[in-house]
């Protein structure tokens, strides 16, 4: 017999912004494992539904719960914030679930924090774009910066996530003056906090301003190219219509 | 008395892999407008609901449709397939509002293309990426050149909005020709086409072998960076995870 894991991306945070198959999946699942700040977004919509969950840092072993769970003959499901496949335990997942080839994975996608963020300020995102973490806790900080001069140099609107933590308060500025080197100081930048939950809260400014705007990890940021404008408020990278 | 607009993404195709918010502000709103091949995939899911529409080329006129209808006292639902702010009516949206100060605007996201296509092909997306179009009409084909080589300079996963068309059939070998500059032609790459809708279909390939695939433009193209493996059948970009 074949068992299941679905791995769910469950948007932004509000019940509301996940898919509809998002929602049906989890109705349908015997038990739904996260880390526990993306549970308590979902527990009050899930009554009488069975919660695993474990520390941050224990991703590994998260994924190695799902399916040991699948293999009692469950229907599992692993939920993320935003989409499974972006910064989330997707891939992950697949490496840990080779060595469980009788248990069947499908990603059930969603709204990420780039897009949930982009339409909270605009639409910052509406040409090419990079989304760069901020964060050197799995990466080399030098392919970080890399990845930000190049970005900056081929004029792409950026969105970093990650862009802050307790060890890493000074990495958005650094990253900013990294995008200082092509990008203009006046360049449109935006940041949105919370985005989709309590408490969400969105500001513009200028990519000068943002080198010295504190942040933290519940912010996701917006560099602008250089056709981005500010339009009735909004941060908007125009697609190139004439006919405007 | 305010009047509102919506600018829906109504995700991939599927009624289901829109968000629960994207049904719900459909199902309230008064006219649904978009182009003909987004309001048949919603037709039959909004029983009784008015749906306008123009030709493809005429996006300026839709967005001009949907304020007019909106100072008639209507709400009014704007449709885009995946995300409104990702190659999407977002930013037309904002900059043809501004001669309409009396209608609110607000941007509803929806899974755009790159996170739907990742999660039918695996996890290519969970590092660092770019999203790119080889459009040139409204983009001079020399600034798409200088991303696709910043891009694959830099190692990142690369995903390849509209790679194709009747008047561009040879873009997508261009661009692998491109990347292939830093990129090795044994990079694991994948194509995911009519995602989330009737007739889905993915591929994986080396991207040697995608610089020879012929694609159309209902394809979405996923290029991964340099640790980017296959892994049971699916195309996988570790995080880093050490505890695999």
């Amino acid at each position: 017999m074949s068992h299941k894991v679905y791995v769910v991306g469950i948007g932004p945070g509000d019940f509301e912004q996940m898919t509809v198959k998002a929602a049906r999946v989890l109705k349908e699942s015997d038990v739904i494992i996260g880390y526990t700040v993306y549970i308590d977004l979902v527990r009050d919509h899930l009554p009488g539904k069975e919660f695993l969950s474990t520390p941050m840092t224990k991703e590994a072993d998260r994924c190695r719960m799902a399916f040991s769970e699948a293999q009692k003959g469950r229907t599992v499901s692993m939920i993320c914030s935003g989409d499974a496949g972006v910064y989330g335990m997707a891939g992950l997942m697949y490496e840990i679930g080779a060595k469980y080839p009788d248990i069947e994975l499908e990603i059930v996608p969603g709204v990420t924090a780039a897009t949930a963020g982009a339409a909270l300020l605009g639409a910052p995102l509406t040409h090419d774009f990079c989304v760069i973490s901020l964060s050197d806790l799995l990466t080399p900080w030098a392919l970080i910066e890399e990845r930000l001069l190049a970005a900056s140099k081929a004029d792409f609107a950026v969105c970093l996530y990650n862009p802050s933590s307790k060890k890493r308060q000074d990495y958005l500025k650094k990253a900013c003056d990294l995008m200082l080197q092509y990008k203009s100081p006046d360049t449109v930048c935006g940041i949105g906090k919370m985005i989709g939950r309590q408490g969400q809260e969105k500001e513009l400014m200028t990519l000068e301003r943002l080198r010295d705007t504190g942040v933290d990890m519940f912010t996701t940021v917006f560099v602008g190219n250089s056709q981005t404008k500010v339009v009735s408020g909004a941060m908007v990278t125009p697609r190139g219509y004439k006919d405007v």
